[in-house]
């Protein structure tokens, strides 16, 4: 076989293969070489997450990304999946992320609300959008630019990934009958929702969802609020609190995010950041597919087969809550630049989508 | 350069390039190159589309999609969309992608309900699922399987291809007061929602969008639905109806497809397959992205600029057409097998999915 027809078969450049001289060839075939040899490196990433290994739903939505990338690269760009815990602790995801120890993280931005207060708009707000809302804000109403611009500092690239639709309200073991039996309440409430229990009398902890069941099993709190009921059945929550209270007023449609470390995307060939990008999205929205279709059946377990009692919090509870959380969510904004800025557009965003849902997707649901 | 260089630099198998001796070096070379080569092989595809070109929303899903294809494929998968008309009627997209005409169609599936009834439970279904609930039988209440099994004659591979969320209940010249309006009221709306305008009296037309303004302008129909107000403020149908009227009951979540000839998409390797399918997936979610934001926008441009008059249909003619809508779906289902497999699947996830959002979609966005 002649040294042409080698390289005609690996399909490189033409105009190169018609040059006579073998000096000539051969320059223009290193060339386009080079450029094919960086398009077949490959990459190895490690992915840290704040969610026990495999845990359902939440736990998986990194897997399925990380398969995708795999599958769409050729095996280019590959992800291996930690568990919190594995290989850094659940809520030091972000640092990890940020100082390069792994490429990539998945959590919820309001566990980091100690670190960048603005973190916390991305993940969910107090009577604030819903999944369908929040996946609109983002991609087409200048949230993900913001996001962006919030995470840059810290050398971080963040993407929706995934969302749980509205959660439950949590687990009691005493009735919820007025904003009163929230005074003294130690209950595991993360982000915005926390602040607005502690304005309303309660002690809200932060805990990665691993340290769940032992904490309200010991005591260290008296509730918890964790997902909805395809999580926390799996959690055990009906195992140690009786009442089962909606909506989850605190967390209507709560984004999860991946979270990339910005060096290490932007090393990537462009046709590779694109796969990290496009599996993101598609990521995001199984999610959400996965929660809607498996809820209801595990509600029902836990009604039925564990005898959970399920109960609506009182409507003069849901408005002063959602009074609270309007103040507590202007004051967060008021107090650093970045929160304001992101508050701003989340709440010009809300008020006109609440506007139009009221006679689309509102009046449609309660028409049903 | 020596020849072993030049490998070296392609990036071939290590092992080849060990082997002493001329012969035995071009032989390895050749079968890892055979495989590059087909890896690297281009594929140049037509996407037909039911919708004008470039249509806002509509008819930049398929645009997306193709523009992420090619991103992520490095250009080895280029596809060409065309507006509907282009190279095929708008209504005749899912024979020529069918027929190979064109390797890919975006469209919906109740456009074809005179061939394949069945299709048109994956558009949507009156009093149905909205987006969310969709995306979720699809993906993870075995919805998919079934429409892949419905179109395999045809030899198609259906991907949902976008959402539109609640649509709108449509243009009309006369007010809706009773269920006896709808008497003779020549009406373009495809799918099942036709079938129950029939049932109420009237007469549903089926006409692809690019053909409705002047068929309400010149009387051929009394009155349309189209979208929600950021598509139909492009066709410019307040310039020809006075009333606009929601919710839309007949299409609660309206879900595009992006079709697949089954034998182009089995002659790709598998790494492209996957980006098809992953880029399916994230454009499947962008559009529903695009309509939530953008739909408000748009509807106050026709209710304050256009003097657009905004109604409700009353209670006791939605709760009328639930009944009729019910009765109908069930009887469609009724005669043809397949669409009482799909019937049975979309009920079963419906009565589940509605019983689960009552306590948490319908129970925050009521509460907010």
């Amino acid at each position: 076989m002649k040294r042409r027809n080698i390289l005609a078969t690996l399909g490189l450049g033409v105009a190169g293969l018609m040059l006579a001289g073998c000096g000539a060839e051969e320059k223009a075939a290193t060339t386009t070489a080079a450029v094919q040899k960086a398009e077949q490196q490959t990459y190895q990433w490690k992915l840290v997450t704040t969610w026990p290994k495999n845990f359902p739903g939440l736990g998986e939505a990194p897997e399925r990304f990380a398969k995708d990338v795999e599958r769409m690269s050729q095996g280019r760009l590959k992800i291996k999946v930690y568990g919190g815990g594995e290989l850094v602790p659940p809520l030091e995801v972000f640092d990890a992320v940020s100082q390069g120890t792994a490429e990539a993280g998945h959590g919820a931005g309001y566990y980091w609300k100690g670190k960048v207060p603005a973190a916390q708009f991305f993940s969910t707000v107090p009577f604030g959008l819903n999944a369908q809302e929040f996946n609109g804000w983002l991609h087409y109403g200048g949230g993900i630019e913001l996001w962006r611009e919030i995470y840059e500092p810290f050398g971080l690239v963040p993407f929706a990934g995934g969302n749980t639709g509205v959660q439950m309200g949590g687990w009691f073991n005493r009735e919820i009958n007025s904003v009163e039996d929230l005074k003294g309440l130690k209950m595991r409430i993360p982000g915005l929702g926390g602040e607005v229990l502690q304005r309303a009398g309660g002690t809200p902890v932060n805990l990665p969802g691993g340290e769940i069941f032992t904490a309200l099993q010991t005591g260290t709190i008296d509730a918890t609020e964790w997902v909805g009921p395809y999580n926390d059945l799996a959690f055990g929550l009906h195992k140690i609190a009786k009442f089962y209270y909606y909506p989850g007023w605190h967390e209507p449609g709560t984004a999860l995010e991946l979270i990339i470390n910005k060096k290490a995307l932007e090393s990537l060939p462009a046709d590779l950041q694109a796969i990290v990008e496009v599996a993101a999205r598609a990521a995001n929205q199984d999610l959400l597919d996965e929660y809607t279709a498996r809820n209801n059946a595990a509600l029902m377990e836990l009604v039925t087969q564990h005898g959970v009692q399920l109960k609506k919090f009182p409507d003069d509870v849901l408005n002063q809550l959602q009074v609270i959380s309007e103040q507590v969510v202007a004051e967060v904004a008021e107090k650093d630049p970045a929160s304001q800025k992101v508050y701003d557009s989340f709440k010009a965003f809300r008020d006109q989508v609440v506007q139009y849902h009221e006679i689309s997707e509102k009046a449609y649901i309660n028409a049903r």
